[in-house]
């Protein structure tokens, strides 16, 4: 069988531990192509650039045998990139965004640069997953994520994803022997409670700086967030249409208006 | 009855005709706190300012009777900004966002910093609206889009929006007398073909420009597309909930990794 082209993307940048060990995975299961912004790009959602041109760099990080580039764009222009100019004469197989520096469960798929990466790609029709481990750290352990992402993407190289083309993967803060497995689960309702650091700059403007704390008030068991604090690997089937069906009956009241 | 308290904001920036003439609609119907962008943020997605602080400033552009802040931030920022340090003390009881100049119907909700706008507001349980024109020019056309928008808020404002708390509300470019009425629709399926200008900049280094068109596959009769096609004002009731329920069992075979 031919190998598969894999796209490899992220949001925390080309230097990201995080991809090293995702291209790491993934060169095992096919032959590479890495896109990835040359800037961390965390929290961009699914930003685009219209108004300044962007740059592409070959650059050599994986050693000689990964083609790779850095992109002055965002995730999403990396994969618009990729798909559109470098690989527009080659049929992508798969697209593998991460593995993300933090958590992307519950809400946090709508923020991320990563999870919009993966999800431009399945737009495309390229079946999809955004790896996301819940650690901030650089120095994060990542055994436990790179074995489990190589399962799930072989997994899906030999099997497809089954009515869907994206999957919301995220990995729990644990050592590979700890991680229990892994649970297909719905996002989980959750939402930030925001509080923004108030201060003044030197120039004595008042300024605010958003921190924040994530919670949850979903208490189902079939969520990711449900999976992650027990210990498995949560994948969400994940989609771009944003439709709520079950609404629109009960609000067509308003094409009566007028 | 009490006047509600409407946050109005935007992604085209506090200058754009877009949020005036939203202004000129809202100010009828509720009390207006507007915290909009102090800078055009088309295509920002859902991105988030975190790694830089933000500003606001007050600012008199609608008038000594209307509040108003530009913020150096995203359009989510500003939602933030406003649902936890402005207004931290009331309760917003609406949040609307636009008048956008360019079309958010179909996918385009999902690079649309006007759409997340509103569902970041939605996340808050805010009741949230955006509204769209389909004419991307400064001089277009607002009369059916404020007609229209006035209906709609004012229905809301009465009978709230059922089983939902997002509206994603698109207006076709045409005169007050030629739209048809309004239709709850679905989002259609569609997608961007990207089209890159390639080009050397003074320093004679290659760039891309992003351009592109944007393509419909989907004939469904029953989508936001159609409607606008048809002449109506769509509206898709919306949420943040990307899950693909029907693709969670069939991708439980996952779970039998390792």
């Amino acid at each position: 069988m031919k190998r598969p082209l894999i796209l490899v993307t992220n949001d925390d940048g080309m230097f990201a531990p995080g991809i090293k060990n995702l291209v790491n995975v993934a060169k095992k299961l096919g032959d590479l192509v890495v896109v990835a912004p040359d800037s961390p790009q965390s929290a961009k959602g699914h930003g685009v650039t219209m108004s300044v041109p962007i740059r592409l760099n070959k650059v050599d990080v994986f050693g000689p045998d990964i083609e790779a580039y850095e992109c002055t764009g965002t995730p999403v222009d990396c994969v618009k990139l990729a798909k559109h100019v470098l690989l527009k004469e080659r049929q992508i197989d798969l697209c593998l965004s991460g593995i993300n520096h933090g958590s992307n469960a519950s809400i946090n798929i709508i923020y991320s640069g990563t999870m919009s990466a993966a999800m431009e790609a399945s737009i495309e029709g390229i079946p999809s997953i955004g790896f996301s481990l819940l650690d901030y750290s650089f120095e994060a352990d990542f055994k436990g994520a790179s074995h489990y992402a190589e399962l799930i993407t072989s997994h899906v190289i030999k099997h497809g994803i089954k009515d869907c083309n994206l999957l919301n993967v995220n990995f729990p803060k644990l050592p590979l022997d700890k991680i229990k497995g892994i649970r297909v689960c719905r996002q989980a309702e959750g939402r930030w409670i925001e509080d923004f650091t108030e201060g003044l700059d030197p120039r004595n403007r008042k300024y605010y700086w958003l921190t924040g704390q994530f919670t949850i008030d979903d208490r189902g068991e079939d969520t990711d967030i449900h999976a992650l604090s027990e210990g498995y690997v949560s994948i969400v089937p994940s989609m771009h249409d944003l439709t709520k069906y079950a609404a629109i009956n009960s609000n067509q009241l308003m094409e009566k208006l007028g």
